[in-house]
């Protein structure tokens, strides 16, 4: 999709930058935050509350849709959207990463992976082609090519190996995805682990194929966050500025804000949903965020015993109405309805992050 | 609370009647079902879904409430209402149901009951006096006396030493209520097991104390549904016919229309929310329900496969929008979204089904 990124304003305070994306289900405003509905649901939530939450996008894993119900239904329902009743935007990765972490007796060849899926052991083979023909069955607005995520650390040989193979593997993806073009968004991912050379390499060959995007993968799988760091750092500066960058399964609220001052656009994480149902709860610390300031928030474990006679709101915003003790009384007698609040407010805090985030690049301030 | 029931109209067909019952959060229209919220929520759903379903009132334990948060803290909370943030009626049994049924080292004496949390071992005693005291600390709109719900099957004799314990817990109960007096209703409850003599006598007993309305209890634990039948019809004639009578813990919905064709006119049961969570579902025959025919609804069970297939919606009032194919993929999935839906279908199948017979009555059809 051509001019499918368009550059409002950048920042002259830090890489920051103001855009919109556009894309076949409606223009996501970025820097954006997709949350993670990992098998066509967020977990807890409707797509009616999704929408409340002002979410403009989600991801989905290919890996556990392949899985379950299995392309072959995803054709018969009419791709994701329809199966879900979601009439936004849709990213799905790949399936690479949770193959990769997740599945069972992988073996890889340079044509593609070889997995069990680890509940009843049933073999499955995922090639660069097939990961596209999966997202077109899924119909998601922004594809992700197969790439090997190697785990942290690794030595540089092995690091080079795989993101060459990646880099071969996006160029198959890109000309499955050209054998029947349609407005789906394809985006490229770079390897290259925490290896400067490596990540610069990955960048510029990425590039000279052409991609609508550029992810860069491999981070927070355990590497030290000043690493993370590092990588945007060489990374970015290698990629088309008139393109989205897209820092995958990040992070904290402060790393976002960081990634974003370093030129990023997109993010998704599972720590807002998947913390929530611990009941660890974000909360701003102060009504008006101020991002330049490491501590704009606290986490609370709601959990804890204090919190039985804590009369206060959850949040000023979308929960206002319930108690923190209410909640606490939730967790301890193990009610769901818990869950599902706690995570109505960590996403609800994830997205306004956003809305600040993008608020203070508008007015000068990031 | 003086003229709190108010009869509309009498059934020709029957000894159904159509009818309204004030209480202090609201007047609710009978014959009525109660959505059960034990741990204060109903599980799975917020106060906004239960009002959506049009649920008038809820029903909550107490047994669960003494435990967890307990007397002390409902009390800081400023009862269930404000605590769950609830506007309209609760309905909160005695606790004695629960205690004869899941607490662990019970002992009964004239004077009440000793046990101990399953959970933590603390121990407790419940008396009549206590009963109430700690129904008032909840607030409920409708409050039940403490009784001794007996096991079926069970000899007479001890059935008999039972029910004029009940009498007599019952009678200290409404002492109890009357030091304090305030809008919130007291109501008996009727036992005697499976012996006419003797729920004859407990009706005429409770009777004679006088109380805001009359449950009948020790129902639904596991005696033939004939047997049940046969209660009814020897207990209703012995209760004041300008008092609400309330069916403890029953029913399917063809038991629910029985029973309302009996003079019965609040019913509860766990059905419709316990089995959503297993995926069975509650669906009308037809459009339009026609409560005469022996089979005007039937159930499903979504994990079946060949849900897989299909997508047609959930039901076509409030969820239309969601197929059973994506229901099917969220149970299939362990995704909690499907104990949701499925539990916002069967409420609306309960609550549809009494407008129903509310309708019917007013139209002479029952």
């Amino acid at each position: 999709m051509a001019n499918h990124f368009k550059i409002l304003k950048k920042s002259k305070l830090s890489q920051a930058r103001l855009s919109k994306l556009k894309t076949a289900h409606g223009i996501i405003n970025a820097p954006f935050f997709m949350p993670i509905a990992t098998r066509g649901a967020v977990k807890n939530l409707t797509v009616e509350e999704i929408k409340d939450l002002k979410a403009e996008i989600i991801l989905s894993n290919t890996y556990h849709l392949l899985l379950r119900p299995g392309v072959a239904l995803m054709k018969k329902y009419g791709g994701l959207h329809q199966f879900m009743r979601w009439s936004a935007p849709i990213l799905t990765d790949s399936g690479g990463f949770q193959v990769f972490s997740l599945a069972k007796h992988r073996k890889i060849t340079p044509q593609g992976v070889y997995f069990s899926d680890p509940q009843n052991g049933q073999k499955y083979y995922l090639t660069p082609q097939k990961a596209i023909q999966i997202q077109k069955a899924i119909g998601s607005d922004i594809m992700m090519v197969l790439d090997e995520c190697p785990p942290y650390p690794v030595t540089e040989k092995y690091a080079d190996e795989s993101l060459e193979l990646t880099t071969k593997w996006a160029a198959l993806c890109k000309k499955e995805h050209q054998k029947k073009p349609n407005s789906q968004l394809l985006f490229a991912i770079v390897q290259g682990s925490t290896f400067k050379d490596l990540r610069i390499k990955s960048a510029k060959q990425l590039t000279a194929i052409g991609f609508d995007g550029y992810a860069i993968g491999g981070v927070a799988v355990g590497e030290p966050r000043e690493k993370m760091k590092e990588v945007l750092n060489w990374t970015i500066p290698e990629l088309p500025a008139d393109k989205p960058r897209y820092l995958m399964g990040l992070g904290r609220p402060e790393e976002i804000v960081e990634a974003v001052k370093g030129g990023v656009d997109m993010f998704d994480c599972v720590i807002p949903t998947r913390e929530a149902r611990h009941g660890r709860l974000y909360i701003w610390k102060s009504q008006i965020s101020n991002l330049k300031s490491q501590v704009f928030y606290r986490t609370i474990n709601i959990n804890n015993a204090k919190f039985a006679k804590d009369l206060s709101s959850i949040n000023n915003s979308n929960l206002k109405s319930y108690s923190k003790a209410y909640l606490h009384h939730l967790f301890k007698t193990n009610e769901t309805l818990g869950m599902r609040l706690a995570t109505l407010n960590n996403l609800n805090f994830y997205l306004t992050l956003m809305a600040e985030i993008r608020n203070n690049i508008k007015n000068g301030k990031l």
